[in-house]
């Protein structure tokens, strides 16, 4: 009854990059380092290690170059960093990496608030960014972020998602991912969002960036699955803010898509408690709780009460 | 690419039942019939409003009679009651109730650890109580807990959950509710109890019950709507736990449910902001903040964080 679904999904973490970057505890170089290594270790097989953005408006990851300058890495593990623009490249070029991230947005409001810049602007920066990065022989992956709405326009045309996944793919760019920025996707809109961009984009270069701010994010992913999509973002602990603080809301959790996903049959090589040991240790330095569903049943015990469901009379 | 879902699905909000017998807090008549009367006029068309069980096992659902005489009904909105045996029943029909549910366990070990009796010696007991319910005129609903895994034995087979799914079927109950009492359910699974309780069961008399341990319950949803179920037991708020402490952990929040169908053009005649003042009303008791993600969200405000996603460089 499943219909076919891919018989292997390939993780793409962002905790060390989206979970962090909104954090109000500023770790250290070591703490990331070693939470890169965890994720990896579990078995990830992309951990998106930082960002080569502007220590002012981003402190939270303003040491990316040290990160990757220390971090241990593993044979067949990539570790990419987003890159804002020419600058950012030329710094994670010196820092070593050879695959970067570019983000575009799918809203011309989101677009100018949280870049500064129209939509139109951003492609001619990340149409430099990426000739660069080619000719220097990196792979480049894309995000269109607001791909299933905008906190200030509302709702986001699945053609205009298309058409901008398909202008960086024009650039060259590997794979799109398609972010829930703002965490209000539901699946009969990732089927139509699936739909506009198979027109523009092979589904084997289309990634899924969910947030699970309600409740929505295995669902959508299923119905990704269904739609033949093999590469999803999550990131570890469902790190991305704390469920409990303002306007923050955390990425889907890695555990809880490994956990569906194995029941599915589905492989991603990635071992669950090892995961959970990686949310362990950042659990440990952060100042809530972390929203992973799975992870906090894996913390309660195996063993759920068993007399949960039914009163003995 | 959906397949074709129901158009309209049917929810059971078992919050005042399920939920509430699990909170450490003890509520009075008054909250317990303001929270009934509150969902139900959010257009919940049922609403399980008590258990006429043991009050030494479970003192929060001591006083259910009393709900029942002070709780006013709406026209066209359901009210069962648990019951677990005669007893029960009869305080069930002097209550004024007409619509009782039983449960049964699809796993001999936690049949005995939950109701102190073999999975056989309850279905005996159900038999009875089935005969005399409707005897009196009385709608009978049954359930299967363990449906998808047992604390003690772990996986139950999809082959004697529609055993006993079908046992309660042949005493005459009108919808059966498979619930994943520990919430360890995956859409995998779902699809399978559905196709073995296929040849046992249509499927317009299914129902499904999860509860969000590991964050599938919505994931678990679609598959279900895809496989034809237009039931769903979920609990207002996601009550049924804190989901920070052990052992605990809360049903599919009717809220996430709502949010999703809704998103999918399944029509439920349920008012989502009238939920989220039930949740309110609740959350304003008890001890601990409510589950639900749509809920948190709605909390925190209409308007996420605009710069979450990507930082300015």
């Amino acid at each position: 009854m499943t219909g076919s679904l891919p018989h292997r999904v390939s993780v793409v973490d962002v905790g060390p990059r989206d979970g962090l970057q909104h954090e109000a505890t500023l770790l250290d170089v070591a703490a990331k380092v070693t939470f890169i290594e965890l994720i990896a270790s579990a078995g990830v097989p992309v951990v998106e290690a930082g960002a080569f953005v502007s220590p002012r408006w981003v402190p939270q990851m303003a040491d990316t170059d040290e990160v990757f300058a220390r971090v241990s890495r593993r044979e067949g593990t990539r570790y990419p960093a987003l890159v804002p623009n020419i600058q950012g490249l030329e710094r994670a070029s010196a820092a070593g990496v050879n695959e970067v991230a570019i983000f575009a947005a799918a809203s011309e409001s989101f677009s100018r608030k949280n870049i500064n810049q129209s939509i139109a602007e951003s492609l001619e920066t990340y149409a430099a960014v990426c000739a660069r990065a080619h000719e220097s022989g990196f792979r480049v992956r894309g995000y269109v972020s607001t791909g299933f709405g905008c906190p200030f326009e509302g709702a986001v045309p699945p053609a205009r998602v298309a058409e901008i996944a398909g202008a960086l793919a024009d650039m060259g760019v590997f794979e799109v991912s398609i972010s829930d920025t703002i965490g209000v996707a539901h699946p009969g809109q990732v089927w139509n969002v699936l739909e506009a961009l198979g027109r523009r984009l092979p589904v084997g270069r289309t990634a899924l960036h969910f947030h699970d701010t309600r409740g929505t994010g295995l669902a959508n992913v299923l119905a990704g699955l269904q739609a033949g999509v093999s590469v999803f973002d999550t990131s570890c602990g469902g790190l991305g803010g704390c469920p409990y603080a303002p306007g923050s809301t955390g990425n889907l959790a890695t555990e809880d898509l490994v956990y569906m996903l194995s029941g599915l049959g589905v492989e991603t090589s990635i071992d669950l408690n090892a995961l959970v040991a990686a949310s362990d240790f950042m659990a440990g330095l952060l100042d809530h709780p972390l929203p992973s569903r799975y992870y906090q049943a894996s913390r309660r015990g195996q063993r759920p009460d068993p007399g949960r469901e039914l009163p003995h009379a």
